[in-house]
């Protein structure tokens, strides 16, 4: 019934409008007359239709936080800044503090972090300003995880004493594809954390996670100084400390010092729609105050005229929140130690070690952190530290943070898993490119289909609905390596099964033959994948188009449902075995390989593998002509590697 | 016979590709894999059909040029840097001397010069260093005039001590449409005025105007930053004296700062198709020796493979000419007179002032100038200078500088004219909106076609073929001012006749339906034009639609042809009155105001021609249906102001 009741709203005004479209459509809308002159203005307007259901929660939103409102001001409530500051998580205010406090409570504005992809994985200092977005969700605001596809390629010169180096352009790739599921998995994650401890999901609590490289990709140069750049001065950019240092130093270049530049405009895309709130370290508070400065200058002079905004009125401005920079006693940051990170991803540090980090938190620190990173209401924290101040060996409220921080993260189950672990024994961590380990058997399966071929596949998409489920919880490790060997000139569904997504060939044939597997590639299969995260189903393609799909020479993503990504990073077969890694199909490859060379009395081709070209062989002379019979019968196409036919 | 023999060449290396076709196109080419993975590479090469005289046309050019080179080396033949330190043209060489007379001997490289459109015309100032350009075509090199549309949004910091005044979005629009026709013009007139100075016409030579928003509208933010700015340090960019002299004074913009930014990248969008030599002014210097820098960078570091150049040899790297800045005896800046430029548009500056502004040239500067503005053989100039110096109140010298200045500019008809003019009288020009001069009977019309309505017509399009021909040498002023009731509200035939295009109202109706007139829009008609120029064919559009064309409310373009644009400036009826100003059409306009004003007993709406009224009246109820009609029959579509109709 939710959707059965409609009106009918005609966009009219600007502002009206933005709610509910993205500005472009209308902006294009507007600009464009008819082409026939007579038309009236009111066939030219737009239709948009919006459920009674969703006007109600919206009413409903806004008049609890009107109530909301009030009762902060009556001191009956607690304010949002009130409670990051309990917290620990207020360092600065990039602006007043009265101001924010007043923004935040009057306005269910959107809060904003950015983090740039320059390594695979976020590491434990990035959680700070993560935590005021996760407090933030619950408290009912939007949010936005704001990946920096685009800037990552510039770097941010803040606090740097030397350039970024320049990744190659594959790493890039990967760390955005890595980073973007990680975000994700946060995203999912502490959402259910949230709800563990109480916090119900608020209707109008959004949380989003977007890359820059969506607008950058198209932004023209003329744009960003017409809008920007002509109300910029240079002496106040020059001003700058960062700047300042780095040119006494060994200088900057002219795309570093674009770096506020571009974050100021990021800001101004999501302000347009309501984000208000940027949140970084407190290393950020230059680029913040920036931005807060170059987001007003754009909402008054931007050439697009319906992205205007009014910063007049208080509650209008932007405004930035600073978090605390963490450092242990010896001085380290807060997440680095002994010159590694600690990451986030599982691969990078096991969940054994993250919870063995945190157990290791100094007693001085431990209720500290126990604000910051959990959940945990302060009466239980004094209790904990209470508790743990009776026999402080026993390290209580370390290993309390550790499960929180855990569940935080990784979710429920790895958290008690990992727990029990360290009570009991170290275990140690499968390999990178380890195969998928074989599926038990699901409890419900009923008797008949276990019998059935697929009662062996891994993913729903090949037809065993009772194949185990994958999220945020247990999703696997996203990079694994595989020699060069056993994906050029590979059929797709044997990558699959070398990559461990599927439990075979078969599998990965009959997945494919269900649209159940995607590659990473430009929109319908038109070449390799460019910086932003692209998808297009595998087709069951000759083995040969497999390299069409290699991004900078070495990288291919693959992409099963929602939560199974895989970025395969191709490495030479030597060095493969010399790391001494395996994967699935390997050794039989190996093996093949010596066989073929024996009957063929010929060495094989490199990087071919000797039944793809039996393959070639079966094929008619005239190559065009025998795709499109693969196409119309994908299930005819003969494997010839299977070891049943070819033995 | 040109063309009938061909030889097909396979596209295969870029260094080849970059000859025949643009970068692009092969670049996305190889970046795109073909959906069958068993295509063949033969079959995915690219045709391209040139004929065999282009081939031996490109050979011979080759040999003569290398045979010149010989010669110079010998000392047999003048070299280009000879020419232009013989003429007074050569200030500067930026970079070494040797160098450039190495690459201009040795390769014939492309010139080019660039001008923003920050006034409405270009001035006698501008034509120093496009006196380099017009030689260098006769010498045999290509040349290419840059008209910096997008440029001139930011404006060249260089030499000023304040921001350059931001222009209204629709005067960089009329400044861009009629600098654009000056420059065409200007180009086919310097061809005709080396013709008769004996230069013949070189096949390798060529001639080209572009406009750099044809790129920068798209070029995308992080490609500059990735391509250029990562390479540019901030240090030396900030150490240049125009950027010291701002930071001190007043301070400049971010955008201003980044000009230098895109007149290296414009430079460098030509060099890839071998413009090596940029000539600017001597205040160009900084500019030019930036862009030379970042030339180099950008050759070696662009993302984009394929635009890559090697320029690590001495003949392939770019290298910048400045030319002399003339100052008169007063200091005045050469071409400024009293606070008022010396245009080369000639509704700016009529042919006799500029006439007059020569023949004020103080004897001590004369031979300088005949040098530096003419085609005259140095010994011939000697001579004329020999006859001045004898009875120097004759000013023979000055009649014949400013009589061979007007033919480069204006072509030969009107520098006789006005030659002539001078000896005799002042005659005053006509008003910028009076009617196209009514046409004198062609003496070739036959006597059977005098009698038709044609016969009266002023276009070939309209239907006839008799009407006078326009080109560079009788095109007419550009920008014309209309009252808003003549526009708005209006067919677009009888704006035609008001913009003084067409003879009458009923030739603008069969030109237009003879597809023979354009308006600046939007491709397609799918909007007002925006920066570029864009136009497409007039329909016999209802009135209301004619102000769907307006560019920020006050501007619209016609184009006849390739040498008619008229650029058509809306002002208030009463600002139009007052100025005295008068139109075709508008003494009637007003009259019939007052008829139908009585006949209907009501006033006129404002800025809708009673007429116009009733035609909406005469229309069916139903808007939508009613274009397709007209459509399909443009010749019945009554025009129901026509006064023999309406009387």
């Amino acid at each position: 019934m939710r959707s059965a009741q409609r009106v009918v709203i005609f966009v009219q005004s600007p502002a009206s409008c933005q709610t509910y479209c993205g500005r472009r459509q209308l902006h294009t809308r507007l600009q464009r007359p008819s082409v026939t002159g007579t038309s009236s203005v009111a066939l030219r307007r737009q239709k948009r239709f919006i459920t009674q259901q969703w006007i109600a929660n919206t009413k409903q939103a806004k008049a609890e936080w009107d109530q909301w409102a009030v009762e902060i001001k009556e001191g009956k409530r607690k304010s949002f800044v009130q409670l990051l500051d309990e917290r620990g998580l207020l360092h600065q205010v990039v602006g007043l503090r009265e101001l924010l406090d007043k923004i935040l409570t009057e306005r269910r504005v959107g809060f904003y972090a950015g983090v740039d992809p320059t390594a695979p994985s976020l590491h434990v200092g990035h959680m700070i300003p993560f935590m005021v977005l996760v407090w933030a969700f619950h408290w009912g605001y939007p949010i936005t995880f704001l990946l920096g596809g685009s800037t990552a390629k510039f770097g941010d010169p803040t606090g740097r004493l030397e350039e970024r180096k320049q990744e190659h352009r594959s790493v890039r790739t990967a760390n955005i594809a890595s980073m973007h599921m990680q975000l994700k998995k946060l995203s999912a994650s502490m959402e259910k954390y949230g709800e563990r401890h109480g916090y119900e999901h608020q209707w109008a609590a959004r949380r989003a996670l977007t890359n820059n490289n969506v607008w950058w990709n198209k932004v023209p140069f003329i744009d960003v100084l017409r809008d920007l750049g002509m109300h910029m001065r240079l002496g106040p950019m020059l001003g700058r400390d960062t700047v300042k240092t780095r040119l006494e130093g060994k200088g900057m270049s002219f795309a570093e010092f674009c770096y506020p530049l571009m974050q100021a405009w990021d800001w101004f895309h999501m302000f347009r729609k309501g984000t208000q709130v940027q949140v970084g370290g407190a290393d950020q508070y230059g680029n913040i105050l920036f931005g807060m400065e170059a987001v007003k200058q754009l909402s008054k002079n931007t050439a697009i005229e319906i992205d205007r905004r009014n910063v007049d009125e208080d509650v209008e401005k932007p405004i930035g929140i600073t978090t605390p920079l963490l450092t242990t006693a010896s001085g380290e940051k807060f997440g680095k130690s002994a010159g590694n990170a600690i990451w986030l991803d599982k691969d990078l540090t096991s969940t054994f070690e993250l919870y063995a980090y945190f157990v290791r938190t100094p007693d001085d620190q431990v209720e500290r952190y126990l604000k910051l990173f959990t959940f945990l209401p302060l009466e239980e924290i004094t209790k904990i530290v209470e508790k743990h101040t009776e026999d402080p060996s026993k390290r209580v409220a370390q290993h309390t943070l550790a499960r929180e921080f855990l569940e935080l993260v990784h979710g429920r189950q790895e958290a008690e898993t990992t727990a029990l672990q360290h009570q009991q024994l170290f275990r140690p961590r499968s390999s990178t490119a380890e195969p998928t380990p074989p599926p038990t058997r699901a409890s419900n399966m009923p008797e008949s289909f276990a019998k059935k071929p697929e009662a062996g596949f891994t993913n729903v998409g090949a037809g065993n609905i009772y194949a185990p489920q994958v999220n945020y919880t247990n999703m696997q490790n996203q990079t694994v390596k595989l020699p060069r060997s056993l994906v050029l000139g590979q059929t797709l569904n044997k990558v699959l099964y070398s990559a461990g997504l599927v439990s075979s060939n078969n599998e990965g044939h009959r997945l494919i033959a269900n649209n159940g597997a995607s590659i990473g590639s430009r929109p319908g299969d038109s070449g390799p994948m460019s910086d932003a995260l692209a998808f297009t189903p595998i087709r069951p393609w000759v083995a040969q188009k497999t390299e069409e799909f290699l991004i900078e020479g070495k990288l291919i993503i693959f992409k099963i449902g929602k939560w199974k990504l895989r970025v395969v990073e191709l490495v030479d077969d030597a060095e493969f075995e010399a790391q001494g890694l395996k994967a699935p199909g390997w050794e039989e490859f190996k093996l093949n390989k010596g066989k073929s060379a024996d009957e063929d009395g010929s060495a094989p081709r490199p990087g071919k593998k000797s039944s793809a070209i039996r393959y070639i062989k079966n094929t008619p002379k005239n190559e065009e002509k025998s795709t499109p019979r693969e196409e119309r019968s994908p299930l005819r196409y003969v494997n010839s590697d299977d070891p049943k036919r070819s033995a």
